[in-house]
């Protein structure tokens, strides 16, 4: 495992927070908050059938935020909001080459829910467990025109 | 208040996510993960005696992330992390007048915790409840120049 960790680069180089997600029971009254009342931008809604959700996308400077709402009791996202109520789900981080970054992790002892990245909504992404992060749920998402946008077709 | 409301700007004009905070029980322990396994770059850890915290900027893109670890069971930072455990806290956009901002989600309806700003650490900042909020604890600070600046006596 050191051998493999000292072949990796020493930074994964993320470059920004892409998104923060908040779980919401009803995106139309919780665009009344983000939309109308903070005066931010809608850029999205569309919905995520293979994960049982619609989300919308509203974005502030460089992030964006994220509201994911249930539609299916049987998501992680649906059991999420039934026991912890609305509220903070994860954040994302852009990094350049997102298997280098989950290689790398995996080598300093971190626990990946993805240990090879998955088509996103807006491009490769893997989780990290919160288990490993200090109770916070951390998606990486690879910046466009890394390698992985090619290997899993965008 | 429709007519204190109509004299208001329609738009808070939000111009990006100042930081995302995050309770951690040992600053140390976070920072093993956020600055060394991650990679992001340390800005500055510094104690808060008036909040029983000490705080830790890592500055990720044009955000901050914040981790704030309790000094100090009584305050609502040591309750947050016993009653919830280590997680997102709360997320602070950054506007450029905070006195206009609050006074807006006021005649909105919304339920805020500092009705006027109060000198934080990076500048006038002033909390709205999460109730309000679809249970994300939000914070507003104005960004540097605006005119909160000078009347706190920064």
């Amino acid at each position: 495992m050191d051998q493999l960790r000292s072949a990796l680069p020493e930074s994964l180089g993320v470059g920004k927070i892409h998104h923060v997600a908040v779980i919401v029971r009803d995106l139309e009254a919780a665009l009344d908050l983000y939309r109308d009342k903070l005066g931010l931008r809608m850029e999205a809604v569309m919905p995520i059938p293979s994960d049982g959700v619609t989300i919308g996308f509203l974005p502030v400077g460089e992030v964006k935020i994220e509201l994911v709402q249930p539609n299916d009791e049987t998501t992680g996202a649906a059991r999420f909001l039934e026991s912890k109520g609305e509220g903070f789900h994860h954040v994302c981080f852009e990094v350049p080459n997102i298997q280098v970054a989950l290689d790398r992790l995996a080598a300093d002892g971190l626990q990946l829910i993805d240990t090879v990245a998955r088509k996103g909504a807006e491009g490769p992404v893997a989780f990290i467990h919160p288990k490993s992060c200090h109770g916070v749920l951390i998606e990486l998402i690879e910046a466009p025109g890394g390698p992985a946008w090619a290997t899993l077709g965008y």
